[in-house]
C-alpha cells in the first residue's frame, strides 16, 4: 500500500490497443515488463493518459486484473468519475484485487473549493477508511484550481489522502509551501509525486518532492534522475535529466503528447500498436519523421548511460 | 424517427432514483405516464439533466429498455461520451431497441471548431447512415462555443444531423441566422428545438424554433405554449408562459436546478423520491420552503387553465 | 459612504455614448435623473455593464465627475483593473471626488483562492483603510469561483470590505450560509446586494439580501420589490416583480442584454442613443421588433402601478 | 514595416520598472541595447509579458516613444484591448511614431469563431488599410481557440493581417497545415513567428516557421537557433538550442515565468530592477537560489559558444 512516505517513480501506464481498437492484453504484459525493467517503483494505471474515460467498466476491470496479475510492484488505479458511487465501486474493485492506492481528480463540476472539499469527503466516506487515496491536482486539465491550504486541509481531515500527485503549473512553490508547513510541525506528512510529464523534475525534487508519477516513454530517465538525486548527487541527476529533456518536452505537449508517447513505446518494443482510441490524437507522416529524428538524437546523447 | 421537420415538445426526462441510489424503475413508468399525460410530443432520456454520466452502461441500457417499453412516443437518447466507440455502441443499442434519435454534445476535449467538426464526422461514421442525430449546442455546459456556420456545415455535410438542440445563450440570433439561410434556399432545413429550461421559449418560437427540448417540471406549460403559438395565437401562448415563468426561472439555475426539478416532480406525484446521485445538489429545509411557496404561487396563478 | 448595513437598490448605470462613440454627458445627466426619479438608493457606475473596460482613464474620470456633480445619492465606482496601482489610482480619484464606495472583481489572473485573497489584501492596502470596498462575486463573468469561507475571511480580515455584490449562480445558498454565520455571532455583518439583473431578487431578499445592485432598465421594479419586501409584504413584492419578470429575463441574457438595456433606456427617454462601444452587441431589426413587443406587454401589465 | 515574408527573431521585450513601480526608462535603453547586441531582428513591445495591461495609456505612449528613439530595428507594438476604439487609437499612435506593425490577440469576449472574425474585421477597419497586423493565437492565455481555417480566412480577407504569432499548443500541425495550403497555391503567404517562450522552436522551424517572436532572457539562443537553421544546419541549430533548453523550459512556466525572466535579465545586466507590477509574480529566496543554479549551469554549458 502506498502511504505518506512513498517515494520513487510511479509510471503512468498507457493502455495499449490493437488496430481494431480493442484492449491489447499481450501488450499490457509487455509494457508492464518494460516499465519494471526500467526500474520503476510502481505503476499508475487508468489515469488520464491511460484513456480511462474511453474504457467501459468491464474493460477497466480487465486492465486492472491483467496488470495486477503481471507484476508485484505496487499499482495505483485512477478511479476519477462524475459519480461517487461509480468511483467507489471501481475503487473497491481495485483494492480487492490488490491495488496499492487509488487516484482521484476533482471532477469537472465542483470548481469551487468548498465543493472540491465536499467531493473528497464524500469520496473517502464511500471508499472507506482503508483506501489510500492520491489527490490529483491538475488544474490545466480539470479546470479546478486548488490552494495549498485546501490540500493541507484534506490531508489533515482525511486520513486516506496520503499522496499528492502534483501537476499544477506553475507549481514549484506549492511543493515548497507544503514542505515548509511540515517542517514547522503539527501537520501530517504528505507524499508528493510530480506529474506534467516530468518537465520540472530536478527542481521539484530539490524542493522536497518524493519522486515522480508521470508517463514519459523513457522511464529510465525518470528512474535515474530520482535515484541520483536521492543518492545525494543532484548535479549528476540533472545532467542525466537534461539529456532526455528535448524529447521529454516534445512528449509533454497537452493531449497530443499521448500519441507521441505511444509511438515511442511502440518503437521501443513495449507495445505492439500505437493507436489511441478515437477521438484521440493521430500522428501524421510529418509528426512521425520529426519524432523519429528526436528519438535518434536522444539515443545518440544517452548511449551507454 | 425524428427528422428535419420534427416539432413540438420533447421533454428532457429526469432519471428517478430510490433512497439507496438505485434506479427506480417503477418511478420511470410513472414519470413517462406523467409526461405523456401532459401532452408531450416525445421524450429525451439520458441527457445531462438525466444524470447520464453517473449511470453505468448497464443502467443506461435498462433505462432505455424501460422507457421504450412504457411508451409509443418517440424517444431521443443522449449518447454523449468521451470515446467514439462507446458512443456508437450505446447509440446502436438505443436504435435497435426503437429509439427515435440520438443526442450528442461535443465532448470536453475538442473546443476548436475543426476538432468539433472532426468529432461529429467520426461519430456519424461510427453510427452509420441511418442514425438520426441531434446536435446539442450548449456551450455554457460543454465550454465549446460553436458558430452558426459550423452548425450549417455539419447539417449540410452529414445527412444524419437532422436536429439542433439549441441552448447557446445569448442564442436568439442563432435561430434567426439559421432560418434566414434556409429562407434563401439551397440548404437543408434543420429542426430546431430549444433548451435552457424554456427560459426564452416564446421568443425562440417567434424566431422559427420548432418547439422545445427541455425538462421543466410543469411540462404542460411548454406544451401549451408551443401549441398556442403554432395555432397562431402568440399572445395567448406568451400569457400562458408568463404565468409559469417565476418557477421556470427558479428551476433553470445551472446545476442546482436539477434538485428543484426532481423535488417538484415528486411533489406532483411523478416520481417517488427526489434524490440526485452524489455529488449532485441536495435541497436544504430553506430551499424546500422557498420552493413550496413558489409551487403554491404557481398553482394559484394557473388554476383552472 | 456605504457600510456593512447599507440596503436598498444601487442601480448599475449604463454609460451613454453618442452615435460617434463619444461619451454623451448630457445623457449622463438625464440618466442620473431617470434613476433618481425611480427612487433608487444609489448608483454604481463604471461596472462591467457600464463598459468601463472600453473607456480610457480620462473618460472614467470625466464620467465620475459628471455623475457626482449631478446627484447627491451615494455613488459606488467600479475600479476593477489588471494592476493594483491603476486600481488604487482610480479608486483614490473617485473617493476624493466624493464616491461612496469602490467595487472590485477579482481579475482574470488569480483564479486560485489564495491568489484572490492576496489580490484583495494588496488592493485594500493600496487603497488605504478608509476606502469602503464592494467585493463583486461574479464567477460566470470573471471565471473565478469563490467559496463562502473566503468571502467571510476577506470580510473579517479587511475592514474595508463592507459589501458583497452577490451574483454567483446558483447562489441562493451563499446568502443563507453567510447570514447563518452572522446569526451565530462572532463575525462582522456584511451588506449583501444582489446582481444577475435581478433575476432571483424575491428569493434573495427572503434569504437575507439587503437589496439589489444591478441594472434593469425598469429600476422602479427593483425599487418597488425591495420596498414592499422590507415593508413586510413579500407576496405583494413578488407579485410586482413577476409582472416585470418577462422583460427582466430577456434583458438578463449575458453580454447581449446590454444592448437590450440601452435600447429600453433610450425608448424610455433616459438616454439619447442606444449604441454600445465596439465590439459590443448591436440589435437587428428583428431584435428591436421583439423588444418593442416585450416593452408593450410590460407596459400593459404594469399600467397604473 | 513587417510583411508576409518577415523572418528572424522578434524578441518580446519586458517592461522594466524601478523599485517604486515606475517605468524605468534608463533600463529600457539598456534592454534595447542588450537585445540588439544579441542580434535580434526586431522587438515586440507591450505584449502580455510586457505587462501592457498594467500600464496606463500615457505610459504605453512613453514606452513606445522611448523604444523607437533608441533603435532602428523594426518594432511591433501590442495593442490588444477590450474596445476597438482604444485599440485603434493606440495602434495609430504607434504607427505614426514609426512602429513596424501591431499585434492583436482576440479579447476575452469573443470566444466563438464568428465573433473573433468580426472582431478582427472591425479592428482592421478602424486601423486602416496601411496597418500591418500580427494575429496573436494564444488560446492558453486568451481562452479563445481558433481553427487553421479561420486564420487562413482572416489572412485572405484582410490584407493587413500579414503575420501569425503562433503559440497554440499543441500547435506544430497548425504550422504544417498552413504551409501545406500555401504550397498548393492560390492563397497568400503568411509570415509565422512562434511563441511559447521558444519551447518548440527547432520543430517549428522545420515545419516552416519563419522564426520566433518570444521573450527568452537569453535571446542569443533564439537568434543562434534561427540563424543556424536558416543556414541549412538544423542539427547544429538544435544542438545549440538544447544547451539552453533547461533554463528556457524553466522560464516558460505560465505567468510565473515573467519573474524568472526579469530576474535573469537583471542578473545579465540588461535591466536595473527585476520587479513586476502587482499583482505580478515575485520570487522567493528559494526561487532565486534555484534560478541562480540554473543560470550557472547554463553558463557552464554554453561557455564560449
Amino acid at each position: 500500500m502506498i502511504d505518506r512516505h512513498t517515494s520513487g517513480v510511479f509510471i503512468i501506464a498507457a493502455t495499449p490497443f490493437d488496430a481494431s481498437g480493442a484492449v491489447d492484453f499481450a501488450s499490457i504484459d509487455r509494457l508492464v515488463d518494460f516499465y519494471a525493467a526500467a526500474g520503476v517503483t510502481g505503476l499508475t494505471i487508468l489515469g488520464m493518459m491511460g484513456e480511462a474515460n474511453k474504457l467501459t467498466i468491464e474493460e477497466r476491470h480487465a486492465v486492472i486484473d491483467r496488470v495486477l496479475a503481471r507484476t508485484d510492484l505496487p499499482v495505483v488505479v485512477g478511479v476519477s468519475d462524475a459519480g461517487i458511487a461509480n468511483l467507489a465501486d471501481l475503487g473497491n474493485y481495485a483494492l480487492d484485487k490488490g491495488a496499492a492506492g487509488l487516484m482521484i481528480a476533482p471532477s469537472a463540476g465542483p470548481a469551487r473549493e468548498d465543493r472540491v472539499e465536499s467531493f473528497f469527503h464524500a469520496a473517502c466516506r464511500a471508499l472507506g477508511p482503508e483506501a489510500p487515496v492520491v489527490f490529483q491536482d491538475f488544474p490545466q486539465s480539470t479546470n479546478v484550481p486548488v490552494s495549498p491550504a485546501l490540500i493541507r486541509r484534506l490531508s489533515q481531515d482525511l486520513d486516506q489522502i496520503v499522496m499528492l500527485k502534483h501537476e499544477d503549473c506553475p507549481g514549484l512553490n506549492k511543493i515548497s509551501t507544503l514542505r515548509a508547513e511540515e517542517a514547522e510541525g503539527g501537520v501530517k506528512r504528505l507524499s508528493i509525486l510530480t506529474g506534467n510529464g516530468g518537465l520540472y523534475l530536478p527542481q521539484e525534487l530539490a524542493r522536497g518532492a518524493d519522486g515522480a508519477m508521470t508517463g514519459f516513454a523513457f522511464p529510465e530517465a525518470l528512474v535515474g534522475t530520482v535515484r541520483l538525486f536521492r543518492a545525494g548527487q543532484p548535479d549528476a541527476a540533472e545532467d542525466l535529466f537534461d539529456r532526455y529533456l528535448p524529447i521529454l518536452r516534445h512528449e509533454q505537449q497537452p493531449g497530443w503528447g499521448l500519441a507521441v508517447r505511444k509511438y515511442t513505446l511502440m518503437r521501443r518494443g513495449a507495445i505492439a500498436c500505437a493507436d489511441t482510441r478515437a477521438p484521440g490524437p493521430k500522428l501524421t507522416a510529418t509528426d512521425i519523421a520529426e519524432l523519429d529524428r528526436l528519438i535518434a538524437r536522444t539515443g545518440a546523447k544517452t548511449k551507454g548511460m
